[in-house]
């Protein structure tokens, strides 16, 4: 595949993830305006794009095995926590900018969890364990196993967790 | 907000859109090998990641009302189908890359259709009416109040639907 048809396929690949995130944040306002109907829109169109986005992406590249998606993944939060979010830190800090600096700095701290999640969940497969996962709406911390009562990066209270609950085994 | 921190946020924004369609996709490659496990982790962290997004989205600029991200999003519909689509399609048609071009075509369709529908949401607004909605898995196309038989944009059989359904009001 030559550059230009490569380039075509990331720009539809990120548009469209662009696209899903901003229309899913559309979704929450017109949720709390009161309009569920147009927030069921947003979500809908917001889950087209994702398939639009996913298949530029095959066709962009193979997709490799689990095992290999498993350390991608690994690579890239460790680059990520490290380098870019320490980056944007001190960038916040310098312009004294209040609420990007705590989302910079509150992300790294979560990004940096990522890797040890990995780690475990990879280690699930080999002894058949499940998880269960709680994900706090504030910040994106994850917490595995157990609920906790607050969330220790951003202090936010327990109902604003989402749970992702493992079926275990009997 | 100067520029440099403007690129930050935004770069924030635009990597985690990226990381968490990119894992949504390992989600799916998990499922399929077998590792229901793994796919709830790549479905979790995906989640994360959008939290982090939608986030840095929201620091960046004030989100509009949903009358304004309507129009923003009408607006953002008739670039992407009538300008990128197109020409990217061209670059396909060029290489002759049969799998890109029919990703890149089959989106535009999709895209096109997405107009009407924000129309058809805001006069259901308006008339208090409820909407149900149908997406297909393979090409994003998104079907209204009716289950198609089968996709009239890819051909996928109607199995390969998923639903949104509203409530109706009795």
């Amino acid at each position: 595949m030559d550059e230009e048809l490569r380039n075509a396929l990331y720009k539809a690949y990120v548009g469209e993830a662009k696209a899903a995130l901003r229309l899913k944040v559309f979704a929450d306002v017109a949720q709390q305006e009161g309009y569920p109907q147009m927030a069921r829109l947003f979500r809908v169109i917001a889950f087209s794009e994702e398939i639009h986005g996913a298949r530029a992406l095959k066709v962009l590249k193979n997709i490799g095995t689990t095992e290999e998606n498993l350390k991608e993944s690994f690579e890239s939060e460790s680059r990520v926590a490290g380098v870019a979010y320490n980056d944007f830190m001190k960038i916040a800090l310098e312009r004294g900018d209040k609420a990007a600096e705590l989302h910079f700095s509150q992300s790294r701290d979560v990004e940096e969890g990522h890797e040890t999640l990995y780690k475990n969940a990879l280690q699930g497969v080999i002894q058949d364990r499940t998880s269960s996962y709680y994900v706090c709406k504030v910040c994106g911390y994850v917490a595995e196993d157990a609920l906790p009562e607050s969330c220790p990066v951003c202090g936010a209270p327990q109902n604003q967790f989402v749970s992702f609950e493992g079926e275990r085994p009997g």
